[in-house]
């Protein structure tokens, strides 16, 4: 069997996330999923069944720029060949950037060391007519000074129970953050967050919060507190999903 | 009556152009126009009819950044209100980004002296999950140098009749171009085209030319010798819409 490591980049809009989910049989084939649409095509391309695990799974509506991937075939179709028919078959919407053979052993979700997610806000009065689904449009001026002497306090390894989605715990909510950048240019500001895993909601709630310290409804050193609390009810709302792109995975 | 300029920018991916169409009755109230729209909800605002003059008619598909547009109201209703109004109640892919009471005279269509045109091609081999509505998306090679060079035989008053649509012939076919411009980075290619005024689909079909240029399979001179020709005929295809955006206009 061969090893196959795909680099995808997807318009997440109009999907239900990456991941295949496991529904009551009524709902069965009514989901979109990134992953079911390239299992479907693989399947077509391969002429047999292919399981893809991905390094991220992204929620309903978020992007990727950069999502990696990987699956097992018993097929000796050169990558060249695999590439450019997935990127015939696949929608738009969805397009494949790479395509590697890789060691046997790979495994894209869990030979993941770092993980970048990109969070996009467009901070000015008026919306932007081209972007609306990938930006979040925040008309108030916010304090991105304070916002990032905020950041300071989630680099490294920390539970961040206060920053995970209620209703799904997982067995540890220790995660390290390697760096957290916010950087402005002409109104759109880039919260990147590279860190070594994420907690269910993680990013977005991170955001919603820092979005809280840079309207002022949460005062300076107010990031601090709400990760020794490891209580999610202290932090910031869940910030919307579209603003949302994993943009780089390392190995 | 006041006179009110709006400035507009519009993701025309789902519109039938700026015009409202002079259609068949059994097609009436079918087309979807951005004019149309935004008199349709000035109306409400003002709760009067709204006859709203634009800049540049942008076809099917094409989009713009800053269209400018006048009407009269006999309405004293605050301009910040009725920018806030139009904003609260137009779809969110066209966005009033402007809105100013100006002199009783100005037309936004015939005081144009310029408007800027750019034309964004996305050149690399892989598409792009994101822009693909705002993109024309050219795998192979373009030699840009060669482009930029065939563009000055147009740089000034020229009779542009081989780069009118042939089935929309006007008066006089004469008309300047003060700048064209050709930027790279990062594989996205801007042609940006300032004139006078435009025949009907003559940025696509200049743009068109450039693209059979720059594949090679115009040569060196084409552009001079096509211009002088006045022949549809001899000049590229018409470029695809949606890589098109009217980035401004100059009173």
């Amino acid at each position: 069997m061969r090893n196959v490591k795909l680099t995808i980049s997807y318009d997440g809009t109009n999907y239900q996330g990456w991941q295949i989910q496991q529904k009551k049989p009524k709902d069965l084939g009514k989901e979109k999923t990134i992953q079911g649409i390239i299992e479907k095509v693989l399947g077509e391309i391969l002429q047999e069944e292919a399981r893809v695990i991905g390094a991220g799974r992204t929620d309903a509506g978020v992007h990727a720029l950069a999502q990696v991937a990987n699956f097992k075939t018993g097929s000796n179709m050169p990558t060249i060949t695999i590439g450019r028919a997935l990127n015939a078959l696949l929608p738009k919407d969805i397009v494949v950037t790479d395509v590697q053979e890789t060691r046997p052993d790979f495994n894209a979700r869990f030979d993941a060391l770092y993980k970048t997610y990109r969070y996009q806000i467009l901070n000015r009065r008026c919306a932007s007519a081209f972007n609306r689904f990938y930006q979040h449009h925040i008309p108030y001026k916010l304090n991105l000074k304070l916002m990032k002497q905020e950041t300071r306090a989630l680099v490294g390894k920390h539970d961040f129970r206060s920053f995970q989605a209620s209703d799904k715990k997982e067995r540890s909510s220790v995660r390290t953050i390697k760096r957290i950048s916010i950087k402005e240019d002409d109104h759109l500001v880039n919260i990147d967050i590279e860190a070594d895993g994420f907690l269910y909601n993680m990013v977005r709630n991170i955001v919603g919060t820092l979005i809280e310290i840079g309207r002022g409804r949460f005062a300076a050193g107010s990031m601090k507190k709400i990760l020794k609390a490891k209580e999610r009810r202290l932090a910031g709302p869940t910030a919307p999903a579209k603003g949302l792109c994993l943009i780089g995975v390392r190995y």
